[in-house]
């Protein structure tokens, strides 16, 4: 973790709690799930967001539907599995976009299913359950180092890095992803200047990544989104670093809106985007960018809820959460397994057959 | 004017009533200035914008001044020059970018020493201020109108057409400069849709232009500056308008930032990126971007008042309120006179030698 920073979640006994980062930064809230529903609520409302992190409290809500229905007198495994089953829709419907979701839904369904048939009862598939969350939890920390120090690799000397929305502590379960990048880049003294874009609709630049690094004593600045060419063509940006939401097989990145503006002045001026995301974003079921669904959120996101400092009550709004950066934009992929550069399908498929670092 | 556009300035004995642009859309309130310091106050605090009413407007300012001066007892010709001079710098201090500001009270000035040194009493040099600042605001316009035909000739049936900020009748005192050409488009039968991005920080485009947009019927959506890269990408736009604040002699174009950014996204997708200025937005004593000074605003625009929702409080913040477009990013400047197409210094000064349409 990044020191300073609050965890962003954590389970403990028959619980997943969850650091509001909607409440963030004025207020240090929790919030306290202890049903499958209450965490699909959790990542929907974006109590929790970020792809690492939506993945493993997803994984969470499993465990705690795989308890509830152990709980219950005489629970069988195949109501548990019934249960389980019921819990990955309901948690999969939550946000549509970042495939650590369903990836994460998909690995504990698999281990309930595998459990069931070696003949576990209720409460062994439960603890088998715990472990394959945890186990996804421990992924994504080590993860999270292994990117950092890949990326600092990457970037060498470069030392003003320019981050989009929140891929840190925040939007996972240790450092992050881009934001990794940075906090060892800052160990190893190379860091001069964090520029932070607040990230509208939901400003988790100003709200959350300012904030983590405050926390951290990185030094950084924060700005409209529309002012991030400029600070390129006055020569004041190194390297953009951004997270990931989804990456399809020929290496289109889907990630926070305002993503592939970025990519499009990273090209102009011939400023490195570099992509870091763990591999368990990436999804070969999707042959390309046209293929993942971008999520349309609620028009209040745009216009506010209507109070003095907002748009006509009645205006029409544009409001996907999600963009789609070509892989031929990004200057490379950083996951855990390695380095994708230039990031085309070969090279992301080269990387996903290596072993981790 | 556009229908249902409240009018953004008037004149009416010894007050200059000004719309108060930062009640809008929720309120429409007037501010009643009837000093050239509350025109400055008005000017610096932007319940007056936008570069051809800010101009317009300060002319008014220097009326006042006047006014005042020869209300006193036996008021002299030179006292009241000495008013207007220290209302011009008053005024002259209240925004630094755009041009139309000091291009107002430079003509002021120059109308009350001619007066003067015709030897017009305090009363004849008020008359003959009162009818500069009527024959600047008639300018705008009749520049207005003539803009919006030659912008709308130039763009022929392309119907897809995205604006920043708020370059419309509320930014001016007819319809505007890019939003004259919508209106004009618009009743050629042409238009499809407006994009109107938001403008961070302070909203004109989801305050603004969504309400003129709306008064006038004319269809449009709304969404955060950061996607309409994206929409050019998707093929949804046509062509990019934008006003100016001030035009250096080899056509760089400070307006709005984010303004760039559109100029960037509009390379890398062949779409034209056409500014709308009258040529008092010019300034030939600038020989390029680089010698236009870039108003920096208060933090407090980006961050917020401290709220719930907003970075903490101690987030360093850049919030220039302008940025610099390269005259070879812009496809075409329109002005009353005429087109500058390409835009370079040559097209420039050959429209600045034309007579007005």
């Amino acid at each position: 973790m990044a020191p300073g920073i609050p965890r962003t979640l954590r389970y403990q006994g028959g619980a997943l709690v969850l650091l509001d980062q909607r409440r963030l930064p004025a207020h240090r809230e929790e919030v306290r799930c202890t049903t499958a529903a209450e965490v699909a609520a959790a990542i929907r409302d974006m109590a929790v967001r970020g792809a690492p992190a939506i993945g493993v409290a997803a994984a969470y809500g499993i465990v705690l539907a795989a308890e509830e229905a152990a709980a219950e007198p005489n629970p069988s495994a195949s109501a548990l599995l019934a249960r389980v089953a019921s819990a990955v829709e309901t948690l999969a419907r939550a946000r549509p976009t970042a495939v650590n979701l369903s990836n994460a839904l998909e690995r504990m369904r698999g281990a309930a299913a595998e459990a069931a048939a070696e003949g576990a009862d209720a409460d062994e598939i439960v603890r088998r359950l715990e472990a394959a969350a945890a186990a996804l939890e421990a992924f994504e920390i080590d993860a999270s180092r292994t990117m950092g120090r890949l990326g600092a690799d990457l970037l060498g000397g470069r030392g003003r890095l320019l981050v989009h929305c929140n891929a840190g502590a925040l939007a996972t379960v240790e450092r992050g992803t881009a934001l990794a990048v940075v906090y060892e880049q800052f160990e190893r003294g190379h860091l001069e200047m964090v520029y932070v874009d607040e990230t509208r609709p939901r400003l988790q630049g100003a709200r959350l990544t300012a904030f983590e690094l405050a926390e951290s004593g990185i030094p950084h600045a924060l700005f409209v989104d529309s002012l991030a060419a400029t600070l390129m063509h006055r020569g004041q940006v190194d390297a953009v670093l951004v997270g990931a939401d989804r990456i399809a097989a020929n290496g289109d990145v889907a990630n926070k809106v305002g993503t592939y503006a970025l990519a499009v002045a990273c090209a102009h001026h011939r400023i490195p985007l570099i992509v870091v995301a763990p591999t368990t974003t990436v999804d070969l079921g999707c042959p390309d960018g046209a293929a993942i669904p971008i999520e349309d959120r609620d028009r209040a996101e745009v216009v506010g809820s209507g109070a003095d400092n907002s748009a006509p009550p009645a205006t029409p709004v544009l409001n996907p959460a999600f963009d789609v950066t070509p892989a031929n934009l990004v200057h490379a992929l950083v996951t855990e397994r390695g380095v994708a550069r230039p990031l085309t399908q070969a090279t992301l498929a080269g990387v996903l057959a290596r072993s981790p670092e």
